[in-house]
C-alpha cells in the first residue's frame, strides 16, 4: 500500500470505548487499511485486555497506547477531528461529510500529525472532546437510524482516508501548529480572561470549551504560536503583578 | 434520504453467515445507510436465531428472507455482484475496486434488482457462489493483511454505493472577518502589549507591522472577531485600571 509513512501519521483515538469487541474491530479495520496507530482513551479496563487477543488486528493492539485524557492524546497531533452523528448537540465546531473531510486529513497527513477521535458506543463525543477538535466529520446516514456501529464507523472512515491515496496536488502549506501549544495559548487566555474579570468562573461569561474551540478557528501557524505564547504571558505577568497576585513568575 | 426506492431493489445476500453479531452488524449498517433488504443463504440456525435479538436493525432482521442457495436468493435480480479479497482463486469474473463497482449497482438500480453476495467469514464466496456473479468486486486493503470482518465489509461496500446520492456537502463558507474590525483588534492587542511592557515604544520588541500581520494570519472569521474584542477589552480595562491610568473606559 503506497503512502505508508503518512498513513503512520493518522493517530485514530478511541475515546472511553466501552466493548471489547469494539476495540478489537477497530484495529483490524486499521490494520486492513494500513493505519498503524492506535490510542485509547480511558478505556474500561477489562474492555482493553480482553480486546488485547482479538483475531487479525495484533499488530496494532500491541503497539496501542493508552492516555488518561484527550489532551493527553492529541498533544502531538496538528490535526485534531472529531467524528458526530451531529443530531443532539449545538455543534460549534464545522462540520463536514466524511468524504470531503478524509480528503482534508489524506492533505494534512503529508506534513503533520492528524489525530481522528471517536466516541464512546453510548454517548459518542462529549462536549469536552469535541472542543480539543479543529472540526467534526459524519458519516452521510440515514435519519430515522443515524448511529453507526463504532468498528464500523472505524471502517467507513479509514476506508474513505485510504480511498484515494493518488497524489492530488499539493494546497496547503501553512505548517500549523500542534494541539500541545494551542491548548497551552487557551489555558494562558483563560487565565488572563480571568485574572481580569472576564470569566468568572460560577457563572462564566464564556467557558473554557467555548474558548478551546475560539482558540482553535484561528488556525495558528507553528510559526506564529511561540509569539503569541511570549504575548500572553506578558500580559498575565501583568495582570497578576497588578493585582499583587503571587504568581508572577512565568 | 433519497433514492430510497431504489435502494429498496439491492438485496444484500449474506451466504453461510456464522457468527450471529456479523449478521446483526450487517443488518445495522443496511439500516444506516437505508437498504433494507437483507438475504440470507443458508446460516447456521442458531446464529440466526441469535442475529434476531441484535440491536438496532430489528427492522431490517425482521423482513429477512431464508434461502437454501445462491440460485434461489439472486433469481430476482438482473446483476449479481460477488465480493471477495481476491487472493487465493483465479477468478474469471472481471474483478472492480469497489468504488467502480459501487457507481455501476447505484446505475443498475434506477431499472432493476441488484444482488450484492458475502460469503462466509472463514472462506468467503465458494467457486460456486462466484459463478453466479456478472462481476466481483473488492474493498482495496493492505497486502499484509487483506482480509475484512463481514460487518466492516458490508458496511464499506454499502456506504460507498450510498455515497454520491446525496447533496454534496456545502464547501466551507466561513465568512471572514472585515479589515476595519481586525485593525481594531490589532489596536487593542497593541495596546494591551504596551501596558504590558511587552512592547517598549523606543525598541519595540515587536514592531505594530508585525502584529498587524501576525492578527492577519489568523483568520478570524465575521462571527468570533466580536468576542476576540469584547475579551481584549477587558484585559486591557483591567490592566489599566491596575497601572492608575486614567484610560479606563471602553
Amino acid at each position: 500500500m503506497p503512502h505508508s509513512s503518512e498513513f503512520e501519521r493518522l493517530r485514530v483515538v478511541l475515546v472511553a470505548p466501552r466493548n471489547p469487541l469494539n476495540i478489537g474491530a477497530a484495529a483490524r479495520a486499521m490494520s486492513n487499511f494500513g493505519f498503524l496507530q492506535l490510542r485509547v482513551v480511558n478505556p474500561y479496563e477489562a474492555a482493553f485486555r480482553e480486546a488485547r487477543s482479538a483475531v487479525g488486528a495484533s499488530a496494532v493492539l500491541a503497539r496501542t497506547e493508552i492516555y488518561k485524557t484527550v489532551n493527553d492524546a492529541v498533544t502531538d497531533c496538528a490535526l485534531v477531528v472529531g467524528t458526530t452523528t451531529a443530531r443532539q448537540r449545538e455543534l460549534e465546531a464545522p462540520l463536514l461529510q466524511v468524504k470531503d473531510g478524509a480528503r482534508k486529513i489524506r492533505g494534512r497527513l503529508r506534513s503533520g500529525g492528524v489525530a481522528l477521535l471517536f466516541g464512546s458506543e453510548k454517548r459518542g463525543l462529549s462536549n469536552l472532546d469535541l472542543s480539543h477538535c479543529h472540526w467534526l466529520m459524519r458519516i452521510p446516514t440515514r435519519e430515522d437510524h443515524p448511529s453507526m456501529n463504532l468498528g464500523q464507523a472505524v471502517a467507513v472512515c479509514l476506508y474513505e482516508v485510504a480511498r484515494e491515496t493518488r497524489p492530488v496536488a499539493p494546497k496547503e502549506r501553512v505548517r500549523l501548529a500542534r494541539s500541545g501549544e494551542v491548548e497551552r495559548l487557551t489555558r494562558l487566555l483563560f487565565e488572563a480572561l480571568s485574572a481580569s474579570g472576564y470569566v468568572n468562573p460560577p457563572s462564566a461569561a464564556i467557558k473554557e470549551e467555548r474558548l478551546r474551540q475560539l482558540v482553535r478557528r484561528l488556525r495558528l501557524s507553528a510559526t506564529d504560536a511561540p509569539v503569541w505564547l511570549g504575548m500572553l504571558r506578558q500580559i498575565l505577568w501583568k495582570l497578576h503583578a497588578a493585582s499583587g497576585s503571587p504568581d508572577t513568575q512565568q
